[in-house]
């Protein structure tokens, strides 16, 4: 199965300013990218990146370039590969490049189960959209505001059945500061190769803050 | 499958006091707590509520009083049911109470795992355990701080298999604001029966604000 993985080069995770600078939090958004490159490709799927802009360094995929907003790029490659002939088609799946807790595992049961219906989606925490499995040439998304909720109204208006994968590694993309503790605590939890994100945060300092509620992080 | 479900009747849910007076942070805990135990049954499990003090109002479940603090009051529960008798034993399951998007099948998931392996662990985000099934008697709870973690290391100490559920709707505990967003865009999401916890929170005036990056709920 293709799947996408949009990246936008311009002032990536900006809400991450309070704790990483523009270039660390440029070398992040890239550590995360790899991670899901390489949970996809394990998971079976052909990762493709869909970029704002050239991606320095070797992604080990293709990388195709589209300067627009994410909504026009993911429909346009929608309908390039969606198209109206009648027949078996190939499902396509957009999987969102800071989902950097995606195992092999929880995307392996995403693409399943986009194989079995029209349109397959695992929301994100805050109403977003964070991977979805496309079949049917009707759907379409908008990822403005709670696109969970539009995307699961554009399907309901197009007549297509929907499936909801239901996975706290797919639910957390990583936007804010409380998001890096996600990662931290998931590396900590499964031992082993932590990945490249939660490397990346432990070797720049960034550790876990035990003290309050909800773990945070600190900067060490 | 006997299940736990712990409720604290004193000053419950005090991180909503931003959005929530004390009474409607009292009427909202027993609205989750009430849809979580229809969950758990509607999944096969046994309910039992083990609260701080008695509940108000008939929860058509057997409710046990423990006066002690959560980590106490479970780990005498454990001991109680997983004695060190040879033989097969019966596993015992521990659900919180704020799960306002537990459905029925990601219980079953749960409960399922349970009886293959030694310790089962829903995480909460941030680091909790929000549901968990033992079946060893040498598993013992800590929920003080990063409690999925600290469970991890205390089952591994143990020598004990563990298992981990990935699911979003078992990882949503609702504490904050931002969580009282999560269960409106599920309900709106699923449609059909909200539910009580996402009617309790309508009636309330609470809605969705769209106007930010994550949705975030305002009070009208």
């Amino acid at each position: 199965m293709e799947v996408l993985v949009p990246f936008s080069t311009e002032r990536p995770k900006s809400r991450l300013s309070g704790v990483l600078d523009p270039d660390e939090r440029a070398a992040f958004a890239l550590a995360m990218l790899r991670d899901v490159l390489d949970a996809v490709a394990a998971a079976g799927g052909e990762p493709r990146v869909l970029a704002t802009a050239p991606v320095d360094g070797d992604l080990s995929c293709p990388v195709a370039v589209d300067e627009r907003p994410l909504t026009p790029a993911v429909n346009a490659a929608l309908d390039a590969r969606l198209d109206d002939s009648p027949g078996e088609r190939d499902p396509i799946a957009v999987v969102m490049a800071d989902l950097a807790l995606a195992t092999p595992a929880a995307l392996r049961e995403l693409f399943a189960a986009g194989r079995e219906t029209d349109v397959t989606i695992a929301p994100g925490r805050g109403g977003g959209t964070n991977a979805f499995v496309a079949r049917h040439p009707a759907f379409r998304v908008d990822y403005h505001g709670a696109s969970y909720l539009d995307h699961r109204r554009i399907a309901a208006d197009a007549g297509l059945r929907v499936d909801v994968i239901d996975s706290h590694r797919l639910a957390s993309d990583v936007d804010e500061p409380s998001d890096l503790a996600e990662v931290l605590i998931h590396a900590e939890a499964d031992g082993g190769d932590p990945g490249r994100a939660a490397r990346w945060l432990r070797d720049a300092g960034i550790a876990l803050d035990t003290t309050d509620g909800r773990v945070g992080v600190v900067r060490e």
